[in-house]
C-alpha cells in the first residue's frame, strides 16, 4: 500500500488548483469525508464531525480536539498537514488564526448554525463568506491510484462474502438470518465495517428497493435480492446479486436475462465522454425492449468512494460526460409490485478507454 | 410492545404545545431522527435524509419518495400522519402545499443549501423563515414509556454481550478480534445494528477515549476498556466496562476503586433538579480526591435515545436541572497517557425521585 502522505500532497495540490481557478484564498472544510480524503490519514477519523480544515496557498491546518489530537499528529508525520487542537469552536478558532482573511469559502452542505457562527466569529467586520457547492465531492469524483487500490480491496471482501452466502443460504431461513451471516462474514474477512446496512429481500419484498430485511422466510420458487458492501481501508464497496431458490419460472428467468443484458450493455458502453444520462437511458431502453419499460424507477448508478453515494450519478439528469478516474455502480433493476424484484449491480473504474469492473462475482444464474 | 400510533399522537401533541408557546404555526422538520421520533414508525426509515415533515395545528404530513412510500403508508395506519410522495424536492413541495404559510419554522442544523432552497421556493415573496435551535432534540430529551421500554430492550442486548465477551476474551487476542465477536454477538441476539462502532482498547491504548480497535494484543497485567452499544427497536444503548487481564497491580486496582466510587456516587445523587454540571463536578471531585484530578478530560455523560448522543449533557457547561424522563449515561474515566485508561459507564432513566439504571452488568472487578 502506498504511503498516505504522497496521496495527501497530491490531493492538496488539486484543491489548491481548484481554489486558484475559483479565486478562493481561504477554504474552510467541515465534512469528515472531505477531510479524510484531503489528509489521507488512515484509521483516524470516526463518523463524528469533530474536525475542520483550512487550506490556503501556503498552509493546510487541521483543527481537532484532544480526543483525536495524538492520532492526528501521528498520521500527519511527513505530510504538509499541521494539526492544531486549540480548545475552541471551529468558527472561533478560524477567526483567531486568520483574523485578516479576505474571505472564507465554505461548502453549502454545512449546517446553518455553523454558518451563523462564522458570521459572528470575527471581532469587527467578518470576511465575506463564499458559499460553494460540492467543492470537495467534485474533486473526489476522480479517484487516484491510491484510492483505486482501496476500492478494489473493499470489493474483494464483498465478492468473498457473496461466495460464502451462496453456500450458506437455504429456503426456510429468514432474510434477517442471511443478512447477519453476510455482514458477519465481511467483518471477519477484512471489512472495517459496512458501507451501508445490507438488503436481503425475498419474493415480493424484492420489489421495494429499500426493503429492510425482516422475518420473511426464503421460499422455493422465489428470487432473493442481496445488496451489500464493505468498508475497508476507508473506502466502500457496493454490489447486488439476485439469486434463485430452485429453478426459476420462465417469467423470472426471462426478467433476469433482460436485466443482465441491461447491465452488460451499459458496462460495455461506459467510457470517458459518455454522460450519466446516456448510460441510464441505455439501461432503460434495454429493459423496455425486454418488456420492462418503467420497471426500474431509480437511477442506474452512483459514484462510490469514501462515502457510499458519491459523484457522478448515472441518471436521467446528469448530462455531464464521465471522466477517467470516476468509480461508479451500474445497477439496473426490475421491480414488479407485489410479485418480485431483481437487481444486478457491479462497480468499477472509468478508464481512459472503457470501464474496468471491480466486481468479480458471476452474472450467470445462481440457483440455490 | 405498545402500539406506535399512540406514541405518535402523544408526541405530536407535545410538538404542538411547544409550537404554541413559541408562536409557530408551520414547523418544517428534516432530521431523520426527529421524524422517526415524531411519527413513531418502526422499521421504516434508514439513515438517509430522504424525508421531511410539516406540522401545523391541524395537519402532520410526511413528504417522502417512492422508495419509502408504501412502507410509510403501512406504518401511518391509525395515526394522524398523512404520507405524501409527490415527486418534488422538499422545498418545492412545501411551497406548493403551503403557498400562504405566514412563516415556516426550521431547525438550524439544516444544511445551508436546503435553507437557501427554501428562500427561493415560493413564487413571489417567501414566508419568513424562523431559525430555531434544537426544537426536536429538546423534546426528545424527555422520554415516554414507549421509549423507555425500547431503551431497556437495547440495553439487555448489551448486557448479554458483556457476559459473553468476558467468557470469550483471552490474552493474545487482538482488540479487533474482541470487537468483532462483541458486535457479532449483539447482532445475533436482538440488535438491529450498532449504536456506534465499539471501542476495545488495551493497555496504553485505553488512555485514548476514541481509540480505534486494532492489532494490539491483549496482555496479562493490562486492563481493557470496552465501550459498546446496540441499536434495537430504533433505540440505542451504551455501556463501558473495564476488565483486567490477571490480578491487577495495586495502582490499577486503586484507580478502579476510585473510578467505581465516582460512578456510584453520581448515580446515587442524580434526580430531577440536579444540574448536568453538578453531576459532572461530583465525578471530578471524587476522582481528584482519589488522586486523579484532571485525568478524565471529557464530559461525564450524555443523553441517549434514537441517537447515541442526545440531550441532556452531563458536563461543566450544562447548568440546566435534569428532568424526570431524561435518559443519560454516567461514564467517568481515568486516562494516564502512555500507561492505561479505564472507564465505567452505565445508562439509565431520571425518575421523579432518583435514577433507574438500565445497565445490569456488575461494577465489581472482572478478572479474565
Amino acid at each position: 500500500m502506498k504511503r498516505s502522505c504522497a496521496a495527501s500532497d497530491l490531493r492538496l495540490a488539486r484543491v489548491r488548483r481548484k481554489m486558484k481557478v475559483e479565486g478562493i484564498e481561504v477554504l474552510f472544510l467541515r465534512d469528515t469525508s472531505n477531510i479524510a480524503w484531503l489528509t489521507a490519514f488512515d484509521d483516524v477519523f470516526d463518523d463524528e464531525r469533530a474536525h475542520a480544515v483550512v487550506v490556503t496557498a501556503d498552509s493546510c491546518v487541521l483543527h481537532t480536539d484532544s480526543r483525536y489530537a495524538s492520532a492526528c499528529r501521528a498520521a500527519a508525520q511527513g505530510s504538509q498537514v499541521e494539526v492544531d487542537d486549540m480548545r475552541a469552536g471551529h468558527a472561533a478558532w478560524l477567526a483567531q488564526r486568520y483574523p485578516d482573511a479576505p474571505h472564507v469559502a465554505i461548502e453549502d452542505d454545512m449546517p446553518l448554525l455553523e454558518f451563523r457562527a462564522l458570521e459572528r466569529a470575527w471581532q469587527g467586520s467578518a470576511p465575506s463568506l463564499i458559499e460553494t457547492s460540492g467543492f470537495g465531492v467534485s474533486l473526489r469524483a476522480v479517484k487516484d491510484s491510491y484510492e483505486v487500490e482501496r476500492l478494489m480491496a473493499a470489493q474483494a471482501v464483498t465478492d468473498a462474502a457473496f461466495s460464502h452466502i451462496v453456500s450458506f443460504m437455504k429456503p426456510g431461513m429468514t432474510e434477517r438470518m442471511v443478512q447477519i451471516e453476510l455482514e458477519d462474514y465481511m467483518t471477519r474477512h477484512g471489512a472495517r465495517g459496512l458501507a451501508f446496512s445490507s438488503i436481503v429481500a425475498t419474493g415480493a419484498n424484492g420489489a421495494r428497493p429499500h426493503a429492510i430485511p425482516g422475518n420473511t422466510r426464503l421460499e422455493a420458487g422465489q428470487c432473493v435480492v442481496m445488496d451489500f458492501g464493505a468498508r475497508a481501508l476507508g473506502y466502500c464497496s457496493d454490489m447486488t446479486r439476485t439469486v434463485f431458490l430452485g429453478e426459476p419460472s420462465a417469467q423470472l428467468a426471462h426478467a433476469y436475462e433482460v436485466l443482465r443484458s441491461a447491465n452488460e450493455q451499459v458496462e460495455a458502453m461506459i467510457r470517458p465522454g459518455v454522460t450519466g444520462a446516456q448510460a441510464h437511458q441505455l439501461a432503460e431502453d434495454v429493459l423496455a425492449e425486454g418488456g420492462y419499460a418503467g420497471a426500474m424507477g431509480h437511477g442506474l448508478g452512483h459514484g462510490v468512494g469514501i462515502d457510499i453515494h458519491e459523484r457522478p450519478v448515472l441518471g436521467p439528469r446528469n448530462d455531464k460526460p464521465l471522466e477517467a478516474g470516476n468509480v461508479v455502480t451500474v445497477e439496473p433493476g426490475i421491480y414488479i409490485e407485489g410479485e418480485f424484484g431483481m437487481r444486478l449491480e457491479d462497480f468499477g473504474l472509468v478508464t481512459h478507454d472503457g470501464f474496468r469492473v471491480f466486481t468479480q462475482s458471476t452474472h450467470d444464474l445462481v440457483i440455490i
